[in-house]
């Protein structure tokens, strides 16, 4: 790219330049005009005094409106008096190359002047605040980091069809589509078909890639159109090992964050990002049960329950934390009765676990199953014979021992940011009352 | 991983280890059993003689059917008479770990011994081929190396929604969704949110993600679910630079292909991966249609048409091939007739290409119109402005001029490894009549 980024600026002192970005600020004063510009690493005070010589610059900035955007040539200078980076910008030439109107109709800049709705309507403004575009940022290293751990690790991406034929998994929840002459569905997630390469052999796969929920649920961490980032590998040995690989996964991408963003995260976010120790701490659900209820006297009947919810989610997190000092737990052997029919079950106890982070949970991992009697068996106790045909073919021509989890990204970002909602972390928030913009 | 991969086996040589895999094939002899198992890596040859002491390990491969996986730990031994790597594994345990049916529906290994339409019914065998499992490896070290370039470049990476409001930007071939108690559409691109982006300031973006077009076309070219390499780049000097980014962002991709699997590729599909010299020809449409007549003697009328099709694109790699000895050329200058509104003109034509490779589009790039008023008047003509309300509105206070394309991921691979057929290179391949498995 030919554009000079502003955190490089030092580079070109006393040069002739060319700059590009956005209107900050103006201060047209008596005897000399502030323009502050930014771009997406810094600022830059662009100064043009008012003077003969100077006339039609000064008219250009008479009649300019913040949030515009400017192609500015010009000299840059050092100077200790500028407060901002200590130099500035001499233009010669500026031409507006968008204008934005006079009235914003959200100031982006101070996000508790506007309601939440309101934000979400004018969302690409809300998007130029500093705190979000750091989100972003953060989010792209901390994805990227773990991409690249996993490709270093031998990993192939797959893309998985997201229009399926039948309203699979858990049956309900998916969201109905016209395709051409007959119906579909839009995938919950890529589960059936990153096991199929399991039985393909590719044997360690990934996938980032948007799932759809048709829940109507307003809280602040479902939404109906998420990214998720699955991971699926043959020849595990156990859970434990695919536990193992994930806290390597989450290490490895929030190093990366805490190396390139630690400090503007802290100072932005008020978030110290803390790199977990090994291994997290694993707990059966039924023993979590016991403490919490020693702890916090709160009651959850195994046998009735043997499932988290949002509160038991909070108090594992404050215990672990109050107890071990670590963020993380995973949460082990929940009941049968809520776990997919595909895990596999040890004595009648599903393979599997949870992962909670900061009070909620962002992973369900398992061991798979993937004996086809055995599975046959389990889908015809939960009653999806019939929805999961074709997924059952998989099956029956050899197929690797396996598992694998996934973990939302969005999620994930709105935890490591503590942003409060998924509204807030989104690039575009969907809910059941919110498919624009 | 705990698991040992078969390419790495010769550094267990006279060590007792533990190998899993897919029986590949069983010759069940008078005095003595071979088993060769394959992981995604390679093959590993067991020998089991026929005595008393290993009576049960006779009796489990004498009931083995191949293709079924396994689970056998023994000691690794070199062997200057086993054909296959120089090794053998002399076992003391197999475990069956998922028995596979005597008769197999496909024979994966002979993709002619079956119709296309079978195969693809079983893909999750058909993908089991040694070319199959290599196209996505090749395809994940491709994206990979392109991804790394954009993010080593500052780009931000974005999540845009692909459940949307309104059937946006064409206006046709959009899939249509029930979305609780109304309608919704499914995005066809990313097209008018990763410009949201450059109007929220993050200046550079990329998405990789599904995008879905209800054509109903049965082409080898098209798709209904396909995966997007998206970009969109602000303060863009011109087209060129534009241009030049892509040839950057190809060569980067396709050198590591051609780093790590070039060899491979050229055995299972006979294709020579030739990375590009730079700059890529570049020529006007109307140019271009002279050029054919005059040398292929094939007419297209620019005032009728100026647009491509598949014949005139076909024709274009062909004389750019002779001319060049170069696989790949920009054409630019399409007609504006042919083009989205929301590109931008000079002098009435928009300033746009399509990149052509191997006789197909894979790319149509473009500077975009970013002026509200210009942009308003270009979607008033194609009779959008109600369906792109929404999108118009981010350019009412200030937008960064900027331009991007988008690059069909399976499409690409299609053409690299020239395997025909986007049927023959999706993981799952969905067509008009086609949504399963």
């Amino acid at each position: 790219m030919k554009k000079i980024y502003f955190k490089n600026l030092s580079e070109y002192y006393n040069k002739t330049i060319t700059v590009e970005g956005f209107v900050d600020s103006i201060r047209d004063l008596q005897y000399v005009q502030f323009l502050i510009v930014r771009d997406s690493t810094g600022k830059l005070q662009v100064t043009i005094e008012k003077n003969e010589e100077n006339k039609n610059l000064n008219e250009i900035v008479s009649n300019l409106t913040a949030e515009s955007t400017v192609k500015i040539t010009g000299t840059l200078l050092p100077n200790e008096k500028v407060k901002l980076n200590g130099h500035e910008l001499i233009p010669t030439d500026i031409i507006v190359t968008s204008k934005c109107l006079e009235d914003l109709p959200l100031n982006y800049k101070d996000s508790k002047s506007a309601l939440l709705d309101t934000r979400l309507n004018y969302r690409f403004l809300d998007l130029r605040s500093e705190k979000n575009i750091l989100m972003f940022k953060v989010q792209t290293c901390l994805i990227n980091a773990m991409r690249e751990f996993v490709v270093q690790n031998n990993f192939i991406e797959i893309h998985t069809p997201k229009i399926i034929s039948t309203a699979s998994e858990s049956g309900s929840n998916v969201f109905e589509l016209k395709y051409f002459d007959r119906k579909a569905y839009l995938a919950q997630s890529p589960q059936f078909y990153k096991q199929m390469a399991m039985s393909s052999g590719f044997e360690k796969v990934f996938e980032i890639a948007p799932a759809f929920r048709a829940e109507n649920s307003n809280s602040y961490r479902h939404t109906t159109d998420f990214t998720s980032f699955d991971i699926e590998i043959s020849y595990l040995e156990n859970l434990d090992e695919l536990m193992d690989f994930e806290e390597n996964l989450l290490i490895a991408g929030l190093t990366a964050v805490k190396e390139k963003y630690g400090p503007e995260i802290k100072e932005l976010f008020n978030v110290d990002v803390i790199i977990p120790t090994k291994p997290f701490p694993r707990i059966k659900l039924e023993e979590l049960y016991q403490i919490l209820e020693k702890e916090y006297n709160f009651k959850m009947n195994y046998e009735d329950v043997g499932d988290m919810n949002a509160e038991s989610e909070k108090l594992a997190s404050k215990y672990i934390k109050e107890k071990y000092g670590h963020e993380f737990v995973f949460i082990t052997d929940f009941s049968a009765k809520k776990r997919a029919f595909y895990h596999q079950r040890a004595n009648g106890v599903p393979i599997g676990a949870d992962l909670i982070w900061k009070g909620c949970e962002i992973t369900t991992l398992a061991i798979r199953e993937h004996r086809y009697e055995i599975l046959c068996q389990q889908a015809k106790e939960k009653g999806l014979t019939e929805d999961v045909k074709f997924y059952l073919e998989f099956f029956k021509y050899g197929c690797p021992p396996h598992g694998g989890f996934a973990l939302g990204v969005d999620r994930f970002t709105m935890l490591l940011l503590e942003t409060g909602s998924l509204k807030e972390t989104m690039f575009i928030f969907r809910g059941p009352n919110r498919v624009e913009p």
